[in-house]
């Protein structure tokens, strides 16, 4: 794998759940693991169900398309429960995708959350989105790639914390423009 | 002056003058010129004269303030002619300010337009903002810090481009955002 190849990490910015109905959702375009070469942008529901649909419709329209080799998520879903079908995500993307989890999920309560809010499909695409793998300090999901495929990915893109570098970037950007300041993190 | 000193680099996004009346400002804290710390934002009006308040209270109210040993703007005005104090941005944060310019600006020209938009404050604050330096490829007013020193700067923030990570990156991100993606440039 080259130590250049372009990833898209994307993450959502923090929000208030009684007050927003649609949050920003930043992605970054790095080269490895430590040039920025671009910035897009979308938004999704909060607690809603179009979140794969704006991700495919983003990535499609973007001209850095042709160039991305992986598309890291920072958790499966945005905006609270707007939970990605990353099987669709990858079939109409054609993009390998890989979702970073910091800390393993207690899946029996997330689910027993998601029944009570009648929200069956998320629970749907949480369960398709397939095996957890360990991978260092974190945990990953991935579609369309090997997972040999994902830790080098992990390995170019670590290069400032235990977290791809794409997606601790969209963190602080999507932080830095709805709050006035990032907090950072890791 | 060491390689991973933090530096404030701002830009301004892309707007409709016809149309919008304030526009978002992207600050980003980088280590250095390759590691993004943070993000912060703050909004200024086009064509206004609030540029310069905005930028001391998003800077003094930041806890990146006392790490900051430079800020530096993508040109001296933001949303138009809302054109920056450089001398009362340095007296209120007490950090030095270096004002890059890609192309020698024509300030004739300039002057001759805000004149005739009445902006007479703006044209004091060009005039005010002291000598244009030649810096590589690009020029440089500087207030608070030495020519040396901003040279230093320059040499550890100008990693991936002819122009300071910081504001390459403050304007990748500001595009993004508000164009939904970002050109990208040199």
């Amino acid at each position: 794998m080259k130590p250049e190849i372009r990833i898209l990490g994307i993450d959502d910015s923090p929000f208030d759940k009684f007050s927003q109905k649609r949050i920003l959702v930043i992605g970054t375009v790095f080269r490895g693991g430590t040039v920025l070469d671009g910035v897009m942008s979308t938004t999704v529901a909060v607690d809603g169900t179009d979140a794969t649909k704006k991700l495919i419709e983003m990535i499609n329209k973007s001209k850095f398309k042709p160039q991305l080799r992986c598309v890291i998520l920072d958790g499966i879903a945005l905006g609270g429960f707007n939970v990605i079908d990353i099987h669709a995500l990858h079939k109409k993307t054609k993009i390998p995708v890989m979702v970073v989890i910091r800390k393993y999920p207690d899946l029996l309560k997330i689910k027993t959350i998601l029944t009570k809010l009648k929200k069956e499909k998320a629970v749907t695409l949480i369960e398709k989105a397939g095996a957890i793998h360990k991978a260092g300090n974190i945990y990953i999901q991935i579609k369309g790639m090997t997972l040999k495929a994902a830790e080098e990915t992990l390995k170019i893109t670590c290069t400032r914390s235990y977290l791809p570098e794409p997606i601790r970037a969209a963190h602080i950007i999507a932080a830095g423009v709805v709050k006035g300041e990032s907090k950072g993190r890791a």
